[in-house]
């Protein structure tokens, strides 16, 4: 038998003595009417990353995939015999939730890319990893990035490049571009540079950090 | 155009002068040396159950994959030509990062599992809900659930279910086994009641709720 | 000439006529072959919180000592003159049963620890139970709590610390100490709130209530 | 982490669901009036002689100490520096609780009386029990038993002789022998035999089986 992590357990009940404590009406509401998020966040399972203490919500707010490098894989029309998660939360957030917003939020140093662009992936323990990587491939090679022999600059180009891979491939289900096409859904990009927290949104075809002022 | 969300750059704001103008030091730190969390939470996508939330956590500390109804497939032998994203994320937390320790959180009132016991998932526009969904018919079975015809007390105990039914999928990923049996990686289960903020932990066949005393 | 206590020969009739009359190969079985329990449990006299009933216990599961305030003293190096119950019996168990399992099971509105906590203790008449209770001084000056002069949450607070405080003597027994380090023998401690039949048993640093789920 | 013992959990699951719901307000009454026993019963640790099984009790009517062979020590007018868990419980019974009988209850296979009887209680590593199971020597040579070289009937007859002796040193406590002289408190001798299931009592100087007819 385990003993559950210390470090959870103290969270826990820093938590519920902290925030749960303060916000115990909204959780009691959100448990009994159920979530209506309006947001949901595609990101990256790094643990520097997390939707919720970067964009500082509340419970109820946003409905959060998260994969390694925030990917979306494009549809498939003919469905294989095998599962794929972040295919259905997207469906079950634009028809179920009617969300309003699907924001991709890449990051910088992201072990996924650099796994990839390193050209470590295709280590033998790790088939998953290596196959769910190579879907970026495409990216790498139209932003003429040379796998295993890259420059610095690329790592940065290759993930903002899968932020609008992602974004792309949002637009490649039905369901999603129906939507955005009514105006009922708004696909975003987003960035964040960890070592100093500045945020990146997709501005155009560029990513421009967002300043308050 | 569609403008980022107001409610994420006012959020996004607050954090930049609160949280990461208290930690800068800790995400500079994290952003030179790479992430090296000791703990992987498989949570739900859901918007009321955040784990870095529910165990007030700091960057760097929790590696968090969320798909709908943190579920974690089986290790298939043959690899299929699809992605695995929870698979690919497992593998890349025990081979990549050496985690020592995965959470599964489950939590009450969760809507894959109230769609998929209400036999709702079959809409037409739903197909990859439906499919991944459909990975927890035999724990229904095993419980003697009949779907669309289920009674109240049967989603708590889906919602229980499942969580053990991606603890033992876990198991089947060799290199989990092969950790787990050597001491080195250790699985738990959890459980979050949204209404009471209650944390139940999986003990032996039953789930416990975590008290401070 | 005394009359045994009518209750105690009634009970005993409908104990024959009951449960030993269904159980009696069983009790045959066990004079036979002699006892060997795997679980020696440590509890109070208290007449409310008999293990046998709690647990619901068949004859041959358990060995119970029970003695004021589930009170396990320290090993000491140097016999004394006296006699020690509670040693005797924990050696008893440990080496002569090869029990795998010691539990110390503590209760609420324990008297003894009431008693302590008032600073009722020191009556004229009762010199061996305030000896007896004076060993849990150094578990409420740990805990801050001040005798004559306490909180009311000091009272469980002091019978949660017993329970640890007796788990810890246990490994203070040159023998219990080497089985739990080989892993033959395992510490657990538990806590009986008769008012509403919940169980807490010790998990980590916490008391947590058993449920059945 | 040690899980706590399969059978403890659901031997407590079945005590709840069962007699303590159908008791539950008799617990919650004596968890607000406190316990109020009428009878002591001081026992032996053995796993086949649980006095609330053999008087069919319920919860509130004996107040229990169990040791090793049913022994209560003579009263020591010096208090030695040592802890003595049987005689502060016969005060705290007598004193604190008012108790009107107290009974000493004896049973067939004794493990501590064969070891004793058998010589082979100075083991090295058991220096407790042999101390403990040492009280019993004058038993034995006022019976002219011969320890190490014994009849087959000398078993029956030093059991019989130790619950006469623990008889005797219960009137050695002063507020013991003055609540006997005033009529306010009985002392009784019982001695189960586990085979037949049939209680003896002391009657005169002899045992009687107790009979219901």
């Amino acid at each position: 038998m385990n003993i559950f992590p210390k470090k959870l357990s103290d969270g826990y009940f820093s938590f519920l003595s902290g925030r749960f404590f303060n916000e115990q009406k909204k959780y009691k509401n959100l448990a009994t009417s159920g979530q209506n998020p309006e947001i949901m966040v595609i990101g990256c399972c790094d643990s520097r990353v997390s939707p919720e203490v970067i964009f500082d919500t509340s419970p109820g707010e946003i409905f959060v995939v998260r994969n390694v490098a925030n990917l979306v894989p494009p549809f498939e029309n003919e469905h294989s015999t095998s599962y794929h998660g972040t295919s259905a939360a997207i469906e079950f957030a634009v028809n179920g939730l009617n969300v309003k917003h699907i924001v991709i939020l890449g990051h910088a140093s992201c072990g996924g890319i650099k796994s990839f662009i390193e050209n470590q992936y295709p280590l033998s323990q790790m088939d998953f990893i290596g196959k769910w990587m190579s879907q970026i491939t495409p990216v790498a090679e139209q932003l003429n990035i040379k796998v295993g022999n890259y420059k610095h600059e690329d790592i940065k180009k290759l993930e903002f490049g899968v932020v609008q891979h992602s974004m792309n491939n949002l637009l490649s289900f039905p369901s999603v571009r129906t939507r955005v096409n009514e105006g009922k859904l708004h696909i975003h990009g987003a960035y964040f540079l960890i070592s100093t927290g500045t945020l990146f949104i997709k501005y155009g075809k560029n990513f421009i950090p967002l300043v308050n002022n």
